[in-house]
C-alpha cells in the first residue's frame, strides 16, 4: 500500500530542488513513516531526497523502505556514497540486504568499506540462512564486571551512537568470555549509589545461545523468557552478537508464513507472492501438486479394481466425493490441530497413546453426526431403501475415525522421524484418507448390500 | 514438557522443611528456569516452595508458571497471601490470570487487595478481549517535559521499582496527555550533559494506538516501527497505558495459531489442545464440518443429475477422485498464497486484476503439466482409447484454472465484505472445487465421447 498524502509536495520540492524543504521533510516524522510516504517515489527520487539529510536520519529512513526500494537505490546510486550509507546501517540488517542484491555489486563495494565493516559482514554472510548467526548483530555494549555503575554509565554514553540497543549491557573478561548480564532499567535504579559494582549486580545465570542454533529456538526461548535481547556465544562462551526484539518478531513471522504454506502444500517462497514471477510461483506449487497426483491415482485403481460393485449400485458413486471428502476434512483438522500443538511445544510425541485416544473419541463422535446427516439425506432425498442407507453413516463413521488416527499419527511419526511434521498437512491427509476411504466405503457396501455378493 | 532434572532434591527440601535450601533455589538461577524446573511439584508443594523466597521473586517465578499451575495454586492459597501475590504482578498479566478464574474468587479477593490496584484490575477487566485495552499494561514511566536528563534520571531511579519497563519514558502534561517519548538510550547518551531538558530530547511526532483498537493492528505496527513499546492512548490523548515487546509476541503467537486453525477447518481454540476436554474440542470440529458436508451434498447431486453418463463410461468414476482433488490442491494452494499476503498487507483487494492473471497464468501451466500426466497414465495403465482418454487433460486444466481463481478470488471477495478472508481457507475452497469439477468433468466427457450423444 502507498500513502499518497505527501507525493505531490515531495515531487514539487523535487522539481524546484528545494534541499532545505526536503531535509525538514526528513527530520520532521519518525523515520519508518517517513519511509512510508516515500515509498511511492521512484528510486533515483528517493534517493535524491535522502541526500538532503544527514547520514544518521538517512540511514534510518533507507532501513525503513520496501526490501525492493533498497536494492533498487543500491543499484542506481554511486557506489562511494552508498558505501558509507551501508556501513552505517546495523550489520544484521545491512548483511540481509547484501544477501539480496547482486553479488558483483557487493564485490565492487567491499574494498570501499572500513576494514571493521568489511571483515564484519564477511563473517556474518557465512552464517548459514535460518540460524542465530544469520540474524544476530554485532553491535553490543560490551563492559567489564570490574566496573562501578557510574564508569558504566559514562562509557555507555560514549558508545551509545554505534549500538542498536543498550537495554542489556554485556559483562566480559579480557578474552570476550561472556561472564553476566546487567539491565539498564538496573543502572538506573542504582544511580543513587553509582560506586556499585556492576559484578554486584548482574545476573550470572546466563540464558544464551549458540551461533548455528535454528533461529525457530530462539525465537521460542526469547517469547519464552520475555527477554528484549539475547547473547549468542560459540561453543567457548565467547560474546559474537545479540539478537534484538525487533528480529525475534521478523523470525517468527517468517516461520509463521512458512507453517501457512506448508499447510496449504505449497513450497515456501523466498519472496513476496507478488514480487516473485508467476513461472517461479507456480514452480513452487508443480512439485508437491505432482507428488498429490500421484497419491490420488491410487484411487483410480482402487476403483478400477471395484469397478463390478460401481456398476451394479449406481447410488454408490453419488456418496463417493461426500464420504471422501468428509474423511480429508476431518483428517485435516485432526492434522492441523497436531501439527500446530508441535510447533508450539505443547505436546510431544511421548503423549502419542493419549492424543490417540483423544482423536479416536472425536472422530467417533463426528463420524456419528455426520452419518445420522448423511442417512437422513440417503432416505428422505435420494430414496434409497434404509438397509442400502445404512451404508453411508457406518461407511462416514469408520471413514472419519480412520482420518483422524491418520492425521493425528502422521505428523507424530514424522517428528519422530527427525522431519518437519507440517510436510503431513492438509492436503497430505486429505489424500491418504481419500484411498482409505473408497477401501473402506465399498468395503462397507459389500457388507450390507446383499445383491452384491 | 515437564524438566525433572531437580525434583527428587526439591521434593526432599520439602519433606525436611529445608527453607533456607529451598529460598536458595529459588533465587539462583533466572526465574523462567527456577519455574521450568517446578513444573513437576503439585500446585501446594509450589506455593510451599514460593513462601520461602522474598515477595518480588516468587511474583517473577510465578508469572512464568503454566497457566493450569497458576489457576490451580489460586484456588488452594489463603486469600491473604494470594491477593498481595496478585497486587505485585504487573497489571496485564494479573489480568488474563483473573479472567480465567473463578469469578466468585476474583470478588472473595479484590476487597483485601490496595484500593489503587482494584481499580486498575477493574478498569483492564472492562476491555473486551482482543483490544488494545486488554493487553496493555498501566504502569508507565511518566515524567514531565519541564525536567533535566538529571532529574529524570533520579526520578526513575525511585519509580522502577514498580515498573515493568523503563525502555520509554513518557512526558505527559498536568492533564496526563501525552506529550512526547524519550528513549532510556537517549537519556545515558546525555549524561555528560544533565541539564538538558527533556522537552529538547523528546520525540513529537507519536505513534500511538487506541484502546478499542484491534490487538493484531497494534502487533503490526509495532513491528512495522520496530519498538520495544507502544503507548495506548484515548480518544482525548490521555496516556492510559503502553504494550510491550513481550505482549506483541504473544498476540502474534496468538493470531498465527488462529489462522492455522482458520486454514485447516477448525473454530478457534480458547484453550490449549490438551488441556481441552475431547468432547469439546468435537465441538469446535462439529460446526465448520457440517457446513462443509451439506457443502459436499452439491456433489451428490450432480453425480445424481449425470447418473447415465457414468454409467455409459465406467472409467470415468476411475478418474473423479483424481480430477477434483486436483482441483480442490491448487485452490487450496491459491487460497493460502492469497489469505497469507493479504494478512501480511502485502496485497489489498485492489490487486485483484493482477492476482487474477497471475493465477490464470499459473493455474493453466499447472493444468497441462498435471493434464499431460494424466493423459499419458489413462493410456498407457488404463488402456485408454487416445480419443477418450483426452478427456483427462482437458477437464484438468479447466478444473485447476476454475479452481486456482476460485482460489484467490474469494478470499478476495470476503475481504472486500469486511469479512475475514482465512474464512474461505483450504477445506471450503476445495468444496466449491469439488462440485464445479464435477460440472466440467462430465461436460467434457460428453462433449469429446461420441457414445455419450
Amino acid at each position: 500500500m502507498i500513502n499518497t498524502l505527501y507525493l505531490p509536495e515531495l515531487r514539487e520540492m523535487l522539481a524546484e530542488g528545494d534541499r532545505a524543504g526536503l531535509c525538514e521533510f526528513c527530520e520532521a516524522l519518525h523515520a519508518a513513516r517517513t519511509a512510508e510516504f516515500m515509498e511511492g517515489l521512484t528510486a533515483a527520487e528517493i534517493w535524491e531526497v535522502l541526500q538532503t539529510t544527514d547520514a544518521q536520519t538517512r540511514v534510518e529512513i533507507f532501513r525503513y523502505l520496501a526490501e525492493d526500494l533498497q536494492e533498487e537505490i543500491l543499484e542506481l546510486g554511486d557506489p562511494h556514497s552508498l558505501s558509507k550509507l551501508i556501513a552505517d546501517m546495523p550489520p544484521d540488517d545491512r548483511v540481509d540486504l547484501l544477501k539480496r542484491v547482486d553479488p558483483r555489486f557487493v564485490e565492487s563495494m567491499l574494498p570501499l568499506m572500513p576494514a571493521v565493516e568489511r571483515r564484519d559482514i564477511l563473517r556474518l554472510t557465512a552464517y548459514p540462512e535460518g540460524t542465530a548467526g544469520s540474524v544476530m548483530t554485532t553491535e553490543v555494549a560490551r563492559l567489564s564486571e570490574s566496573l562501578t555503575v557510574r564508569e558504566a554509565l559514562q562509557e555507555l554514553a560514549q558508545q551509545t551512537s554505534d549500538l542498536e540497543t543498550i537495554y542489556y549491557v554485556y559483562l566480559v573478561d579480557d578474552e570476550n568470555h561472556l561472564r553476566g548480564t546487567v539491565s539498564a532499567r538496573q543502572l538506573v535504579t542504582h544511580l543513587g549509589k553509582p560506586e556499585t559494582l556492576l559484578a554486584d549486580l548482574m545476573e550470572r545465570d546466563l540464558v544464551t545461545v549458540l551461533t548455528t542454533d535454528d533461529q525457530e529456538a530462539v525465537a521460542e526461548k526469547v517469547a519464552n523468557y520475555n527477554f528484549i535481547a539475547i547473547p549468542v556465544v560459540d561453543h567457548e562462551l565467547h560474546l559474537v552478537g545479540i539478537i534484538t526484539h525487533d528480529d525475534i518478531i521478523d523470525v517468527l513471522q517468517e516461520e509463521a508464513t512458512e507453517d501457512a504454506y506448508r499447510a496449504g502444500g505449497v513450497e515456501p517462497l523466498e519472496r513476496s507472492y507478488m514480487s516473485m514471477p508467476w513461472f517461479q510461483l507456480a514452480r513452487h506449487r508443480a512439485g508437491w501438486l505432482a507428488i498429490l497426483f500421484v497419491a490420488a491415482l491410487g484411487t483410480t485403481f482402487s476403483l478400477k479394481h471395484y469397478n463390478q460393485t460401481i456398476q451394479q449400485v449406481a447410488w454408490l458413486v453419488w456418496f463417493l466425493p461426500l464420504v471422501i471428502s468428509s474423511g480429508g476434512n476431518t483428517g485435516g483438522q485432526s492434522a492441523t490441530l497436531i501439527i500446530r500443538a508441535l510447533t508450539t511445544k505443547e505436546i510431544t510425541t511421548a503423549d502419542w497413546w493419549q492424543i490417540l485416544k483423544r482423536e479416536l473419541y472425536s472422530g467417533l463422535l463426528l463420524g456419528i453426526f455426520l452419518g445420522i446427516l448423511g442417512f437422513a439425506i440417503g432416505c428422505l432425498f435420494l430414496r434409497l431403501q434404509p438397509t442400502h442407507a445404512m451404508v453411508i453413516p457406518m461407511a462416514l463413521v469408520l471413514v472419519i475415525v480412520c482420518s483422524t488416527q491418520l492425521g493425528a499419527m502422521l505428523p507424530l511419526l514424522f517428528q519422530k522421524a527427525g522431519l518437519d511434521p507440517a510436510l503431513m498437512s492438509n492436503p497430505f491427509v486429505s489424500g491418504i484418507s481419500d484411498i482409505t476411504g473408497i477401501f473402506i466405503y465399498i468395503s462397507v457396501a459389500k457388507l450390507l448390500i446383499k445383491d452384491l455378493w
